[in-house]
């Protein structure tokens, strides 16, 4: 794995040295920068096509405006890697997603040059508002980029801080990255109409940009003649939908070639009008002809071969939990033409494409608008479907609202299954998973479940779809199953019933979710220590299983919780429960394991897990704690 | 209270007696139908403005669309009085609002004329959406028409919901109901735009109409008009903002001049193109002259009377939270320039208002729009200004997900003002603040407060404007103080003490947010029966005070948590404490009293609470049968 030649790249540490540059020198600046981020994502694996579609824009950025003191936000985040190589991040640069090493995203703990971090959609506008709007307030210079997708302005608070961008006049600049793809390709009116406007306009010319904004003029004058323009602006009402949201719209013009880029965004950067939308239009994967030619452009990559681009290939093992779901919706679909599919710009990652391919009349992409996505389950529902809604539970945060007011509180049945559940590894704190079982289970009318392995899912599959009473969940966690075989017919699960995995008399573990590997691997070293140990399967967070956690409390010495959430979901329910019917009033050993008071870092999950002290290793030693046992058995004090 | 002579609307029943009308008559239907609104809401109370604003389009609406087999869906709801009038619910119309009566709001358990029920604003699109595919996929007839005013189309959900239309074809109908006002007057780029159409062009014609949506064509012709046109359409690229998003937009109309409105509405049902926008303007509180002479519109009224508009006087008393807030912002705001305040559409409902008078350079009212509201404050933040985001409880549902990921990840000082915390009266359970302390608390980095009292707020918003460490929330309910003096000088609270506010021996209430008053009321009573009682106001949800917590659970017989919020919040936290320490391993008398598992319906706030079981009885009862003691302090196989 040889790296790549890059000799002007090695004279660039920071962006003041990018800007030292003579303009002449950036297509090599940009080509070298381009072979470093390929060379070290082959080495890392993560987002290839993003950053690759980006590297002229990212060097003409930098070249440009005077960051850090401007602010360049990236949308999203995944694609700055080439922004991090610029920014004094180079000689990490292959640590990217790795334990310790650098975010696979923004991160303002970082560097000073990533204002704002970011991770989920289309926050890029508002934050850049913020800056904007501090700056002005404290009559400080100093700019606010945000650079956002066309995939990512489908969400709707991009077009709410587009609604509001206004107030922060000249200091906002918008750069539309118009790569005509987000994750899979993008849907819905505003997308079609992007691609109406590259096809149908030459791309911008400087001298078009000097028309449209002016360099700066005196006040007077400048307040004359914007005056004028606005009215003209709006009685013309031929202007883009930016335009009609209060924008100035630049371009389209061409994100590759430097030559067009630089004296456009000059002239952006000092025009007096403002704010100012940037259409910019680019290529995902442009420069590596692997990524160019491969449909999802090399979105997201293990490690790979440089001049094959050919990826490793990960060991067969049992099926993806995504992939689990998906087939099982299939087959509740053939028998059930009520069953319909919901994505909010995931099809792949929720496992809705193998759906879609089966029914594509019952699948839904509705771009990045979880709002929009529950709520028009519960339309849906209303009207008699069986919507199976299919969003990431950090993503499902989006929709709270519409999940409490259209689906909660009207107890309409809408099937929630909810993807990377738990922590997610190499995406780190921001894709995480952590609060969906409190956030859920607080609500009333919900069911809430979590499968302990793909079998498990595949009968709450079946489940929800049977279940018509109100909206049920089910969440689970990302990557592959435990390898358990999946049932041929699934099972409809009594609501509310928990089972038993493994009958013991001493101790009792109750778990939820996945966990429920380490909880048998805990029991076999507690019975290795005379512990005879019970272990259950609770499936329901909500509705809970009063009357087996009634029992199994009052038959144990010491019982524990454990679930791949933070505090206040199933742990916090069962002792809630235990409280209310005074069980705990004469003594109970019951303790509950849950993801820590922090975020954390990205890492491998499994380390991620005990960092969390969700393994056995935290299982056993809870209940000798709660014993007062050492870890060799020996009772220290203990009471019964 | 005489009632006004409504011959013609006596002989409607349901929207099949208007149907079966001649169009003639529908403007004195109209009149009487006005009249009969005015004179039921001047007796309960409630939103006036909005439905005096829509009792044309309402009449023609039932007269052009088949409902209930047409979905007619009304977005926030609060316009839909004329709409109940007509559909079977006039007779109960004069219990708008009071317990057992009618809601304020749209309900599905009210009438099968309300398919999906409404609150929050700016659903209506995304509902609408789902029952139109429904339909499509069922293959059965009906349309779907939301109705959603131009405030509400500033929030992102409905630009969401927009992009994804045309996957209903012509079963989908937005009125788009443009009164330049929601509740505030509107802001941002689409309010201006909007404006700019209505002044600009005449009200359209039905020839005009007929130009631009063709009646029903054979297949084939349809099919090659629509590719024409379509591409005719997109190459013109001087549409409006709605045609640039997939719709076919028919407008302005005159919504006050029903032989403009049914004509054109009945050319839109016809029609076979779709989806179809259709911009009506109309007046907030049209046709009765004191609602018209003022600014508000009476957006929202107590009961007045009809000939004068005047208002019963509120009597004197308390000040409101949401005016001590305002208040004490503005304080804190004079000797600190980099403080300032964000509102989504409430400046009146949060005290923003009163900030706003007094630094209007550091007011931001972004519309409806909270997503964009978080994340703006913590752009805001982030360069150094100490932001307040004030937001209702149940609207900060809408921006959970920028909550954290924009805040809580990232560690940003962003303040929360939280107002309508708790049950909330008339506006029933879709503005319940129920769930605050349960989904913010559950969140790393947080610090979660709720004053006992209108004092007590005033140190936390000095506490919070102290505060640079993280985010910092602190959450109030609706309505008036307790009456309490106001500070002089602000306290500066420290982070995660709570007080002792009355101390006993025997029995602790721990009491967080404005249930203290009816726990004082409480320990009272528990002393008349000899149960020297401890009575603390946490004053923080997170982090908890566990040294007190600890203290006090070990000094007590019994303890009880109080809090206005739903399972997962304060007691489970205390509970969890109470358990990782070990705490209840020898016993301990400890209960929660939280909100209970169920949606409330709209009522007096003392009666809700007293449903809910959060007053001096139910605490008095839950501490007597935690002691196994009956109401007459006999205790019933006692063991300590």
């Amino acid at each position: 794995m040889s790296k790549p030649e890059t000799p002007l790249l090695d004279t660039v540490n920071l962006p003041r040295d990018v800007r030292a540059l003579d303009q002449s020198r950036l297509r090599q600046l940009a080509d070298e920068l381009r072979a470093e981020m390929i060379s070290a994502v082959s080495v890392t694996g993560g987002h290839l096509g993003a950053g690759l579609g980006v590297v002229e824009l990212t060097t003409a950025l930098h070249y440009v405006f005077n960051t850090p003191d401007d602010k360049l936000i990236w949308d999203v985040g995944h694609q700055a890697y080439p922004h991090k190589i610029l920014t004094g991040r180079r000689d990490r640069i292959r640590t990217l997603r790795q334990g310790s090493g650098l975010s696979g995203f923004t991160k303002r703990s970082e560097s000073e040059y990533d204002p704002f971090g970011a991770a989920h959609s289309s926050t890029s506008i508002s934050a850049a508002l913020g800056f904007a709007v501090a700056n002005k307030l404290a009559n400080k210079p100093g700019k606010a980029i945000a650079v956002i997708g066309d995939g990512a302005m489908s969400a709707g608070m991009a077009y709410e801080a587009m609604n509001n961008a206004e107030a922060a006049g000249n200091r906002l600049v918008v750069i539309l990255n118009d790569n005509d793809m987000s994750i899979a390709p993008p849907v819905g009116g505003l997308s079609a109409y992007l691609a109406m406007i590259v096809s149908s306009r030459p791309f911008l010319s400087l001298r078009e940009v000097a028309k449209k904004i002016s360099r700066k003029l005196p006040r007077p004058i400048k307040d004359a003649l914007e005056k004028t323009d606005e009215f003209a602006r709006g009685m013309a009402m031929g202007g883009t939908l930016f335009e009609q949201l209060g924008f100035y719209y630049v371009g389209p013009i061409d994100g590759h070639n430097l030559d067009h880029l630089i004296p456009v965004l000059e002239n952006v950067r000092d025009a007096a009008e403002g704010p100012i939308l940037v259409h910019v239009v680019t290529k995902k994967g442009h420069g590596y002809a692997p990524a160019e030619e491969r449909a999802d452009k090399l979105h997201a990559v293990q490690k790979f071969d440089v001049v094959s681009g050919v990826q490793a290939k990960a060991p067969p093992g049992p099926p993806q939990y995504q992939n689990v779901f998906g087939d099982a919706l299939v087959e509740e679909a053939k028998s059930d033409p009520r069953i319909c599919a919901i994505t909010a710009a995931m099809p792949s990652g929720t496992g809705v494409d193998r759906f879609a391919k089966a029914f594509p009349d019952r699948s839904f992409d509705v771009g990045i608008a979880e709002q929009h996505a529950v709520t028009f389950a519960a339309g849906l529902a209303a009207q008699g479907m069986r919507p199976f809604c299919a969003i990431y539970s950090t993503f499902l945060q989006r929709a709270y609202d519409q999940v409490v007011h259209d689906v909660a509180i009207q107890n309409l049945p809408v099937r929630f299954a909810i993807d990377r559940a738990g922590l997610v590894g190499a995406d780190g704190a921001t894709h995480a998973g952590s609060f969906d079982l409190t956030y859920l289970s607080t609500l009333p009318n919900f069911v809430v479940m979590a499968p302990a392995d793909e079998a498990e899912l595949v009968h709450m599959v079946h489940t929800a779809a049977q279940y018509d009473d109100g909206p049920i969940a089910f969440r689970y966690p990302r990557g592959a199953g435990t390898g358990v075989a999946l049932p041929e017919t699934p099972q409809t699960l009594e609501i509310g019933k928990g089972r038993i995995v493994r009958e013991g008399k001493a101790v009792a573990i109750l778990s939820l979710g996945t966990r429920l590997a380490e909880a048998q691997a805990a029991a076999d070293r507690l019975e290795a220590q005379g512990l005879s140990t019970t272990v259950i399967d609770l499936r329901f967070a909500k509705p809970l299983d009063n009357a087996l956690i009634r029992k199994t409390l009052a038959t144990h010495e010491v019982a524990v919780t454990i679930e791949e959430n933070a505090i206040g979901g199933l742990g916090a329910h069962v002792l809630t429960l235990a409280s209310d019917e005074g069980l705990i009033d004469g003594g109970l050993k019951l303790r509950t394991l849950r993801l820590p008071d922090m975020f954390q870092d990205h890492d491998k999950p499994e380390l991620q897990y005990a960092e969390a002290r969700l393994d056995a290793d935290a299982i056993v030693e809870t209940v000798l704690t709660a014993l007062r046992r050492n870890s060799v058995g020996i009772v220290e004090g203990f009471r019964a």
